[in-house]
């Protein structure tokens, strides 16, 4: 969505070349987003308008439409962008690790890292994502690229390790590891320990136990119990079956 | 706390008899408890004050909080009631199923039914009880004895079922399907299908699925993993170290 507004405004170009036009929209865009997020710190989410984030960042209101048709919009850019930060800092464990655990601890305190600056806002914004319905939460339609780069990334921890993965639970044990670091990302929001340790800890011991869940999976007495886990988050979830139709789609 | 307070109104009775004035004691409590459940759900939990509570209910101030020192301790009450009434309803299936899936699904839907007509308030007051630092956590010290009472309950789905429990799970099967009780009562709380119907399905896939896992757990290469799975609950949750200590002293 976001791109196609970007195309459009290339397309609308005149004296500007095409790249330092979309350069500017760019950071345009990052303008008001960072703007958004620092007040929803401040005032909280609910309580910030549009046109307060336009007037902030010094644009008017019809071009901060433009690049977010509302706020739910400056929240997907949001998730996006952490996303794409956390996908870059995951590089440094992942092109260099080949056992499952230490790859999927790193990539844990990877997103912890990243998030930190946002523990604020997330502690004051949960109430809004917790919905399973609203556009906002991890599991809605909306967040769905989000989702689908995070999912890329947890199948990369797994292919990219030495362990050993039975075929057919290839597809759906990195929607479970993104399953569980929801329930990290949780945890983390209400976490108030000196530098977020105990999510720390808890990011190491949950990759720990993913790993050896993986070993077990070898037997195959226990691969039913782990498809009707994941058929039961797909059946109660909005998101996750979208996630495991576009995964078959593609 | 609550059963001390009404002891030493016993010991002040005059011309009352001590039932009688227990008697009344109780209505008071009672009265104090649904007043404050209305006014949470028309006015929200942070806007409602115990001054208010009083004056609906037509108490004294100092009345109401000589029966709930504060708030908190009402929805500590609430909690109360609801494992109350909750254990009551339990009983049609527990004293006639020997299935662990349908003692299961029994239980559970049985908690669907009491906590039907809180639904809305659970909705609003869900971001209090989020935190798990807060006192109205499920977690936390102060609901230690209604996250106790839950667990007796699910200890006896457990061991009142023809399921072959190895005795190494028997005291932490009963947590961990407790937690995932957690899990369906913040599946509830967004729940917004008509009777929560949903909720009512995946009440009964949760059993299924429990029941499935209780049944692998026959097999001794995996009691490590459930053991891991709970150590990591009791090491990240606040309440669950207490209750596993509290269950060793017992």
């Amino acid at each position: 969505m976001a791109s196609d507004e970007r195309d459009e405004t290339d397309e609308r170009g005149g004296a500007e070349t095409r790249p330092a036009k979309a350069q500017k929209s760019e950071q345009t865009r990052t303008l008001i987003l960072q703007t958004a997020l620092r007040l929803f710190q401040e005032r909280g989410y609910d309580k910030t308008t549009m046109r307060a984030i336009a007037k902030e960042a010094g644009v008017s209101v019809g071009n901060a439409y433009y690049y977010f048709a509302g706020k739910e919009h400056l929240v997907q850019g949001f998730y996006d962008r952490i996303g794409a930060e956390h996908g870059a800092a995951a590089r440094a464990v992942l092109d260099k690790e080949t056992d499952l655990e230490t790859r999927l601890a790193g990539v844990l305190t990877a997103w912890l890292d990243i998030a930190a600056p946002y523990h604020e806002f997330a502690a004051q914004f949960f109430k809004n994502a917790a919905d399973p319905e609203s556009p906002l939460s991890p599991f809605s339609a909306e967040s769905q690229p989000a989702r689908e780069a995070a999912i890329a990334l947890h199948r990369e921890v797994l292919t990219g390790s030495k362990a050993k993965i039975p075929a057919e639970l290839e597809d759906i044990l990195p929607e479970l590891m993104w399953l569980s670091q929801m329930g990290l990302v949780l945890y983390w929001v209400f976490d108030r320990s000196p530098e977020r340790e105990r999510s720390r800890r808890l990011a190491a011991r949950g990759a720990r136990l993913t790993n050896r869940g993986v070993a077990l999976a070898r037997f195959r007495v226990l691969r039913p119990l782990v498809h009707e886990v994941h058929e039961l988050f797909k059946d109660f979830l909005p998101g996750m079956a979208e996630t495991a139709t576009a995964r078959k789609r593609s």
